[in-house]
């Protein structure tokens, strides 16, 4: 088992809850996830868990709860539009045992975007954000996410929660940037398992995983490593390349 | 709420985990679990959640146990190739309190795959399955998956995943089809929010969606319901389609 996978004392970390029946019915493809997770790389923050799960009010009270207490960030998406299914905000209102108010800096944000007239009943649903909330900038389509504690709040849609995330990272403190070097090998994991297994063992501070893949109908594998110490990973690299090289593997560009 | 959401009495689910320090990091989009939402509505079995979770063992030991004591079918995916960070055999076997054993069919199925001589200590690892399984076939690479009582363990690269979960669908028993409409127009949610609100009460049976979308610039909104009783979803598209017409919306192909 691969030791650098567990939570390290001081380490900052985050888990991601994707609320949405359609995530899991499959008539959605989520790509949220790896987008934040190659974002909080660079932060140093590292995603432990991610949850997809459908829009039950209960069933979201109880993973917020469980992963703010577990996690240092806990990032939402999904559920936070005008529709009967938009249920994201309420819950998280019982989840702080908050109210939802009418909040005025999102009824602004909302005036903004649509034209004078345009924000009828159900679009000012979207201005209900839970009592004492930071709110999350949406410069493309109004409607705002926020922040609760360490909990944030954000749109299902990719292009707006991308532009969400990248608003918040500021508020985000991180430990080292989570470095990620990949090496990639024509040759198959069998061949080099237990070289590979050797290299863990003497670099047992960088998690190494093995990724083969099948490209254009050809076997490959990804040999990725992560760690925060450049230096011992430009070490494990060299190690590594040799290590390949004398099986008979080629190095493929990443 | 929705709460054509909820688990119904005698509904046929599912739970999908995916083991994976990559998909954690972003490096490796996951794209098992859409795939395997759209296979199981056919069979009329419903994912309830999905849990993306590290190489940790007991990670992965608590996800199973509670997993499958709540769902009727458990599938995970990822970690059972021959390199040191594919612990998910060893986690499982520890899971179901049995062996991890050397097994004589999986042993078979390898020496069909490698050339004689070609099956090495590590490649032999993928014949360690834990004691009682049932083989789920690999025709792709060799090494089998394996089902323990309700829980699948397939491979992670997507093109031997989908070859394992075509393989096992004989084994799964569901409930009725569920069947998916789709409704797309260029009106915002906003417009309709309130008369979709209504035709959610009217027909509180089946489970209706509406997922905002950018596509080449433009929104657009798509309406999902979801449902086994296709007369009740064949009435409900009609009012849908009539009430988004009415508010001067246009009907898109999905």
């Amino acid at each position: 088992m691969n030791d650098s996978s567990e939570i390290k004392t001081g380490e900052v970390t985050a888990g991601v809850i994707i609320i949405g029946n359609e995530v899991l019915s499959g008539r959605t493809q989520d790509v949220n996830l790896a987008y934040m997770g190659k974002q909080l790389d660079a932060l140093g923050i590292r995603i432990m868990e991610s949850r997809v799960i459908p829009d039950i009010e209960q069933t979201i009270i109880d993973t917020v709860n469980h992963f703010r207490e577990t996690y240092s960030y806990v990032f939402t998406t999904g559920g936070i539009g005008p529709t009967h299914d938009d249920i994201t905000s309420a819950s998280i209102a019982k989840t702080f045992k908050v109210d939802l108010e009418k909040n005025s800096e999102a009824i602004r944000a909302l005036e903004k975007y649509y034209a004078p007239g345009g924000i009828n009943e159900a679009r000012m649903k979207m201005a209900n954000i839970p009592e004492g909330a930071k709110l999350i900038d949406n410069p493309l389509s109004g409607a705002p996410g926020y922040q609760m504690e360490n909990v944030f709040v954000m749109a299902g849609v990719p292009a707006i929660m991308r532009l969400m995330f990248d608003g918040i990272t500021d508020r985000l403190v991180g430990g080292d940037p989570i470095i990620t070097f990949n090496v990639a090998t024509n040759i198959g994991e069998g061949v080099f398992a237990d070289g590979l297994s050797k290299l863990q063992d003497e670099y047992s501070d960088i998690s190494i995983g093995s990724y083969p893949y099948f490209k254009q109908r050809k076997l490959g594998v990804n040999l990725v490593m992560r760690s925060t110490d450049l230096d011992r990973l430009e070490d494990l690299k060299v190690k590594l390349i040799a290590m390949i090289t004398d099986l008979g593997g080629k190095i493929h560009d990443a």
